[in-house]
């Protein structure tokens, strides 16, 4: 791995304004202070699982990182590969102990909260169970009660400010979207505090600011 | 991080026989040739809910690793430090690309799969769908197929023989759990020919047939 950033590739991100794992890579490409071009995949009309997608994205699924022809999928694994590719500033601790911290944080949204939440579970919960809009925003709304619960244990070991220490982290490019996500679903914060602080003190950074969905090109106009 | 392993820590691994995220580090450690003490969770009797358990992990979820009174949550996590503390033999390849290929299958599993077919996810659709076994099995198979087509064309192009290339990574040590997992739930693997192979190629490793959840000494004798 090098240990000085070199020249940065192009680099274009598929992605779509509003879900959580494109947002989550915007933050992290803005804080490593890299340009990219966006390159709206339109979920409301189904682009992910279209052709020209799917041979980029055999997968149909949202985000895909290009960098100088590389394809990038899973957003844990574009962020791991921004990080290694670009290790200034770094978006990991420095100590082996720290940094597994900070990607348990991670791994507490990526995998016990955001899949839960997803449109293709709405979409089943609907066909399969009859749920109606109420039932899968309530649905949501649990997932992400338990699982913000338990994030707010882990800033509170952790935080400083920032949901680990006073400086930015993968754990930010997790949680900001996280809380967007659950302001979405009208989930009461008021049990998280600390959440929402760091989560506020992260998103008043300029680059993470530039990464909010309201603020992307393919964002509809009353965003 | 280290460059060449250090003298390994205690290791006590929290876990239970039968979990896909405790299966996983089993994959790791084995693989590392590092040895570790099983302290089992028994998750049928809601022991990760427990007082004592929490006090180890307040979010009552397994696996957790303790080395030398260090507690790290999360597979992802612990799988991560496992490779930065121990990076003899590697478990990802060298190039942040090929890196990124790994960790890419890893969350397909880690964020696409695993997480619909958890038990507390099961539970909820009892409690609030009404559900019956044969619906959350269904629920379960559906995901896992859904998944594992996707994951099929990752091995299509990056396998040889494993998950990626011929030598283990991270990819075999969430494959092979989920492969277990979706023999569990009955999903026709018959479509997945290439997952089939690599899990069971990895499989037939000493160190990974070690880990089975049958071979833990938690497991009930007819496992």
């Amino acid at each position: 791995m090098p240990l000085t950033s070199p020249t940065p590739a192009r680099l274009r991100l598929h992605g779509y304004w509003r879900s959580g794992t494109t947002y989550r890579v915007r933050i992290a490409l803005g804080l490593k202070g890299l340009g990219w071009e966006t390159v709206p995949v339109n979920l409301l009309e189904g682009a992910q699982k279209g052709e020209a997608y799917r041979r980029l994205q055999p997968q149909g699924l949202v985000p895909a990182l290009e960098a100088d022809g590389l394809v990038i999928a899973q957003s844990p694994a574009i962020l791991e590969w921004i990080e290694e590719t670009y290790p200034d500033p770094p978006l990991l601790p420095s100590t082996p102990a720290d940094r597994a911290a900070v990607r348990a944080m991670a791994a507490a949204i990526a995998c016990d909260i955001h899949p839960l939440h997803n449109p293709r579970v709405f979409a089943r919960l609907k066909q399969d169970h009859a749920a109606a809009p109420a039932d899968t925003e309530a649905w949501a709304a649990h997932w992400i009660a338990e699982g913000l619960a338990a994030l707010e244990q882990l800033v509170a070991r952790h935080g400083g400010g920032l949901a680990f220490g006073d400086r930015p982290t993968l754990a930010d490019c997790y949680l900001v979207p996280q809380i967007y996500t659950a302001n979405r679903f009208h989930v009461d914060l008021s049990p998280y505090p600390r959440l929402v602080a760091a989560a506020a003190a992260a998103g008043a950074l300029p680059a993470v600011a530039a990464a909010h969905p309201a603020a992307q090109p393919d964002a509809p106009p009353a965003a």
